[in-house]
């Protein structure tokens, strides 16, 4: 027999948002971005519904409330804007509310001229209860309040007219019986995160390259040298991939060759040797002092280091000597390296998450976490989580962002979108994604869709390259391809990023046709790059790179709306409220010219029907003028194969003979 | 600092279906009908992961157990087929399964050239430890199967047979290490109804005016002669209102006037008299006895009867004198009548929701049902539940599935989609729906898709009428519009019903212009139908229920496709399997015959591209041959303006030459 629950909580409160997984999992806010939230809330019946949002900084004492707007169809929505970075949590609270119900009710009913004295009584009981719950001086309000309405000698009209005075409607509703209300099933996780990790501009390089000398082995000193470089295209991310001691067994050859000559300086991802692990940096990158210079160099201009968190080892690691506990074993007594069978990776051996010694093994990761936030970097790069358990990642990054809410953790797990999922619920604040190969234009459109449903958890990050990733565009596409690609990660995307000088320079050999590897890649061998070359693109990422720091549109995923173009090969689309709107146009194809018709939103825009606006190419500074819905493009591979217009509305009294408005 | 959860339990199992609100309430079944759960089940990198549906009757000892499938892209799928009625649950469990991973890994380096001995040994390892979990027999063989893979003196080509031999992998796998296994969240509950509950053709009717006797009262002895009547044209359920003693307080007379004459029966809904409550029954419908008479005469030729429940009381109910605590009392001493203001309904007084004897009056009216139970009634149709409160349904829906899973309850709340389907998860087995007011092909299109996306807990049913709406449609068009709207109620969905003799006899004038109420309703006096006019529909729907309950295809809401018509008055949809596929096409113009294309979607109806087939009216009995996808059709409003098909394919060897087949 079911148990008796004779409750008299009748507000139901359900399909909470922004929620993961029923609450579950926090979703993803922004320090001083407004969080909206949205609920059903409802009861039987006709009565009055009145709600509000409770939020709080997880654990704080007391939790502050705003009232919830009625949207229609049992919505409501409320809004309220976190200060801190942390977790935070909200809650809905719900009721019937018979105040609202008599005002409404009484109000009709003495429209409709009806007798509405004993409704007056009622209306002098409720004001009588909301003193009862007022404090001193509220109570006495709310009492002369019920006085006035529930006694007699006066006319009814006269004692609505108390009753239903705003400021006694106020006063009331400042003081609604909750006494049966109902709260929300859970409270609701909401991880808030720094501006960097929703809107940031990264640049990857290896720093083995970037000695001035031909052929030496870069350091840090040499790329802190050249920092002006990357600080003026407009990068504010400097991402280095592993700078720990690379290890010797088995250590690859230039363009991944079974055996490594002497000099060759290994795969920065085979992370340990003798001289240290996962915490030491490799002395061919220079000292620590010398990490510290090139990080406080950054910081001077505007510029946060991002290390690259691998966990796996080396045969040289000093964990396997340490820990061998921490890997598995095969019968032969042996580690098990890497494998995808029948390849071997036997340069790599990982670690095994199904250890006996689990907690031994999570704290000493966490505490290579913890060296480098020791060293003042608050943002990493994590290579294949996906390869590691998931519960070390919940476990793990709920314990960093309760000590350091500021890092930021990127996610490289380029697999199947069920783990890259998981992968953001876990914690990861920013993630890699399927842009490299979203090229046409139905695929762009359609992946910007399927981001949008997971845009409360998930943040995306847009790379048209990466070390690992030559995509076959870029291969074959030349100079259009590498300027349309990054004006479409840079605009689509607030997070975006580039290897380089592999993208600024154009490079595009592949290691053999069909792959998406770099020949002569600086995984393998160390490169030297001509920055000053003629063709550089440094000149247009620097404009595009502008654009997004000074246009808010780009700095956030909401308000993307795609226009209609009569030719696949024009890729149009917005971003940003009316007055802030910028317009993106790009050719998806980099061997012809391309033109066509847009048939604009001008809503989304914020142009007025049949109006005159203008759009200034913020790429080209090329400004036009544009009239109504329907405007011609034309876009050539061997000039700017795209449009980044802010678009500027002009007001009708400029130009017309209204001068009311 | 979070706590330390050093898991290795590394398979996820998320976005488990059939869910409602994360297992908060039950998803439905129907006892016979095989039930697809589906979840993403997946680990970290690259180990094969296994996963088994277990599932059970809610509380018994063990569960049953079955694999699941693979469907690619992390989803898996199982199915079970619940064989008794009531709550049942199921999990879902899994692992990471090296085994497997093995199994695959070692095949791929063999057919590779490399050494696997390393390799045999671990197989011999895996198979060896399968033994140790296995029964003793299982043991024996899996660990000669171990003793052979792992043992030096013969190939590895051999030893690899040995471990790949289908039944040594087959025994492994009856044996598998599930001791890092993870669990789904939550056991889902699921509640098993009976075919009743998905699949029933209603037919309500005002016992009072089924005397023969015209302006005298009818009884349940003149239902029960003309029982056949019901039957006859393929009812299968009977729907009375309520049938309690109705209040002379502020009785309404005819056209719902605000005096009732001596002699006028009133409101069936104005329950309660100083004769009894919702417990007794109107002298005038004859007596206790005269109700089991009819119940069993309706049983004998395969008809239920369905009571209605209202729980409201009129102020003559014996309740309001024996527990006046259960109603709310205004300021003046009286008890608060309905209304919805300015509007005043004295003749009912709602019940207490928030009363301090919470416990004594849903207790009060769980005996109502349990009343009429133990009167044999299995099916309840609850008038208004929306303006009840809902933890009250929570209860008192599961203390009655608890007791008397075979109980049917059709929720007739025409109100707010969330409110509707809140009362469904609360355990309604079927719900009124929206459907009398979808009358445009886009509109019917639409809202069948609205309820497919509830469909795992929300069961709907299509009336065309009911006592309390008459549709403009059926006010205006006619003859036609009342076969066409109750083919489409018929053949959309699985449970259906009409307000007749109304329906079939075609009652069409409306109290006045704009509104749905019925001219001389039934709902307020004594009707006297001519059942054996002319004109009547009843061959009609004969017909049609006759195609429902020979077409197993329209005895589920699953399986529904829409084909497109190049006239938006035809809407043509099928259902079924092929081979037993079901096409209907309706005109939704009753005013005037309609012709166009419809291109069918051959597949949906298991046609061959380009073969010819049958089509064969089951409304006319005449039979069409088509061929190919592009068909037409033509019907007329004074006709039978809708073709309900049965399709039957031709296989090719009856006409081609090819006789391999």
């Amino acid at each position: 027999m079911a148990r008796m629950v004779a409750t008299d909580k009748r507000v139901v409160i359900e399909s909470v948002s922004p929620a993961v997984d029923g609450g579950r999992f926090p979703a993803k806010a922004t320090v001083g971005d407004p969080v909206t939230v949205a609920a059903s809330v409802f009861a039987d019946g006709h009565d009055s519904v009145s709600s509000v949002l409770r939020y709080q900084r997880a654990g704080a004492r007391s939790w502050a409330e705003v009232p919830m707007q009625f949207l229609g169809n049992d919505r409501w929505q409320a809004m309220f804007t976190p200060d801190e970075l942390g977790m935070w949590q909200f809650e809905i609270v719900g009721w019937v509310d018979h105040f609202e119900t008599w005002l409404i009710g009484t109000t009709k009913k003495f429209d409709a001229g009806l007798d509405i004295d004993v409704e007056l009584l009622q209306g002098a009981e409720l004001y009588a209860a909301a003193a009862d719950r007022a404090g001193a001086k509220a109570a006495r309000e709310l009492a002369s309040v019920a006085a006035e309405v529930g006694g007699p000698g006066r006319s009814q009209a006269d004692r609505l007219a108390v009753a239903t005075a705003p400021e006694a409607i106020a006063l009331a509703r400042k003081h609604p019986d909750r006494s049966r209300a109902s709260k929300s099933d859970a409270r609701w996780p909401l991880v808030v995160d720094r501006e960097k990790a929703v809107f940031s501009t990264w640049y990857e390089l290896f720093p083995r390259s970037w000695s001035k000398r031909e052929g030496e082995h870069g350091t840090f000193a040499d790329v802190e040298a050249r920092l002006d470089y990357v600080a003026g295209m407009g990068f504010d991310v400097l991402y280095l991939p592993p700078i720990h001691p690379v290890g010797t067994t088995f250590r690859k050859g230039p363009d991944n060759t079974l055996s490594a000559g002497h000099d060759d300086p290994g795969v920065p991802w085979a992370i340990g040797s003798e001289l240290g692990g996962h915490t030491a940096i490799n002395p061919d990158l220079g000292t620590i002092e010398d990490f510290r210079s090139l990080r406080d160099a950054a910081g001077a201009r505007g510029i946060e280091l991002a290390l690259d968190i691998a966990f796996q080892c080396s045969p040289d690691h000093p964990w396997v000597t340490e820990h061998p506990e921490w890997f598995r074993h095969r019968p032969d007594g042996t580690i098990q390296y890497a494998e995808n069978p029948p390849k071997k990776y036997q340069d790599i051996y990982p670690l095994d998450f199904e250890s006996e010694d689990r907690e031994g093994l999570w704290t000493a990761l966490k505490g290579v976490f913890d060296h480098w936030i020791g060293e003042g970097i608050r943002i990493f790069r994590v290579d294949n989580p996906h390869t590691k358990a998931f519960p070390f990642w919940d476990w793990v990054l709920e314990a960093i962002r309760e000590e350091h809410p500021d890092v930021i953790m990127l996610a490289e797990a380029f697999t199947r979108p069920a783990v890259m999922n998981r992968l953001a619920k876990a914690g990861f604040n920013q993630s890699y994604t399927y842009f490299a190969w979203r090229t046409t234009k139905h695929d762009l459109i359609g992946y910007m869709a399927d981001l949008a449903r997971v845009s409360h958890f998930f943040r995306p990050t847009f790379w048209p390259n990466t070390p690992d990733i030559l995509t076959e565009e870029l291969q074959t596409g030349g100079r259009a391809a590498f300027i349309s690609r990054y004006v479409l990660a840079a605009t689509l995307s607030p997070a975006c990023g580039i290897y380089g000088p592999a993208y600024e320079l154009m490079e595009h050999v592949p290691l053999r046709p069909g792959s998406e590897e770099y020949l002569k890649s600086e995984k393998y061998q160390i490169r030297s790059w001509d920055l000053d070359r003629a063709d550089s693109l440094a000149p247009v990422i620097t404009r595009v790179n502008h654009a997004r720091m000074t246009r808010p549109a780009l700095h956030r995923m909401n308000g993307l709306t795609f226009h209609p173009t009569d030719n696949d090969a024009l890729l149009a689309y917005s971003k940003g409220m009316p007055g802030e709107a910028v317009l993106v146009v790009v050719s998806l194809d980099p061997h012809h010219p391309q033109s066509g018709w847009v048939s604009l939103d001008l809503g989304a825009i914020g142009v007025e029907p049949e109006s005159t606006f203008e759009v200034h190419d913020l790429l080209t500074e090329r400004r036009y003028r544009w009239e109504g819905e329907r405007n011609f493009i034309r876009l050539e591979p061997a000039g700017v194969p795209a449009h980044v217009f802010a678009v500027r509305a002009e007001t009708r009294n400029e130009e017309g003979p209204d001068d009311s408005h």
